[in-house]
């Protein structure tokens, strides 16, 4: 309707939980359109059967309230029946963005975050969309299948948003347990060395995903190295030598909940 | 710009080498809409390696002159490039629906025909699709994608045009041998046959299953049978008892062509 009356429509999906990371895509988003839609949706095809979907946080009045003092205009929150009735049965598969990084560790994930996308684009038709570079693969395997499937949508990436001592915002940070919480400081200060080290010179990948791992596992003993690596920021593949648009991306899991960080070069 | 100026868009995708077959089609389309577009395109993905790509029917002149007569508007003609550049990597996968009937001979064919549907459907941005119930399982793959992808299209299903002696039009008839086309009018008039036996009170699937590869045999010895399948016309399931709508649906294997007929009780 909105669209109709020629007001551009921002798009900002997210499962809810929020934290000043989502605020921040919803005022970009502000930035970007006239209208701003935010869909609430803890998206069931994007979790293994071993993963976190049933405990994974849910407070819709407290989310809707958030949403509202950053500026979104309508909340889009669907049952998992409306979204996946009696059956469904079609999936959006990105191909080899999928097969490395997160995708590893998680099979099928992506390919239930391409399709809940894709039915979230068909339903609301924004003009742009925000996703944060946080989940930089899920970045990069929505902007190739927006390009793919020529669905007429802006991908706009968002930066990270950092608590004071530079752990990445996640909902899933509540999960942590005091000790967990101050190890997992090491996963921004890691990265942050990395680029240093690229900066000062150092451009060999192998080299630099060495001192990746070695500081990620002297300063977060309690973390298990899920991935560590420096890969093309589009095609997510592996790379040589570190230059322009170089990701470096790891994740770790531990035991009471997997992070992840990255960083551009 | 047609749909900004508030007009329906019906939209006709055809591999090219257009029959009486899509001519209605395209009639059909614009008894629904104010402006119709059909697409040539002969899609790569949905040809297996073996089969006939290279070889298929093109000519786009003599297509846009029918096109023309049948009162479509517009005509959208891709290169393969355009449609799969460098790097494409996205697929739409409908499961369940494509595994038996055409799919079982066809791996991946209807990984293709999704795929292409869904990007043309971005690109065409389409009020309503017709597609032809001859290929009565690519009509159902369609269908549910387009409601599993809340894409914002209605599909229409439209009655198979058939020749003087009731083979059904295909632009892979012109690949038939005097003889085989000949034998081919025994798809049509077996699949009356067993209609006339689910009239007459056969109604176990079985038995009329039985029969038709009897017949089928019998009267088109140079085909070699792909599969004789008694189906639900929406989920393409296998039935016992032959009711409203229950799909009869056959391939046959000709030296020269692969054809496929079928018929809804």
């Amino acid at each position: 309707m909105q669209k109709k009356r020629g007001k551009r429509i921002g798009f900002v999906p997210t499962m809810g939980a929020l934290h000043e990371g989502h605020l921040s895509l919803i005022r970009l988003a502000k930035k970007h359109s006239d209208f701003v839609i935010v869909s609430i949706f803890v998206n069931p095809t994007q979790f293994g059967p071993k993963e976190d979907f049933k405990k994974y946080p849910r407070n819709l009045k407290k989310d809707a309230a958030l949403c509202q003092t950053a500026g979104a205009d309508l909340i889009f929150s669907p049952s998992p029946e409306e979204i996946y009735p009696k059956g469904f049965s079609t999936y959006v598969n990105v191909e080899n963005l999928t097969q490395g990084l997160c995708g590893a560790s998680r099979p099928g994930h992506f390919r239930g975050v391409a399709t809940v996308v894709s039915k979230l684009f068909n339903i609301v038709q924004p003009d742009a969309a925000i996703f944060g570079q946080k989940d930089a693969q899920q970045l990069a395997v929505i902007r190739q299948m927006t390009k793919d499937l020529d669905q007429p949508v802006k991908i706009i990436g968002a930066p990270i948003v950092r608590e004071g001592d530079g752990l990445a915002m996640s909902s899933r940070n509540a999960y942590l347990t005091q000790e967990e919480r101050k190890q997992a400081v090491a996963l921004n200060r890691t990265l942050l060395k990395a680029k240093q080290m690229a900066k000062s010179g150092q451009l060999k990948a192998d080299s630099v995903k060495r001192e990746l791992i070695r500081l990620l596992k002297h300063d977060a003993p309690l973390g298990k190295i899920d991935y560590v690596e420096i890969v093309d920021n589009a095609t997510l593949r592996p790379v040589k030598v570190i230059q322009k648009n170089t990701l470096l991306a790891l994740g770790v899991k531990f035991p009471s909940a997997r992070l992840i960080d990255n960083i551009v070069v």
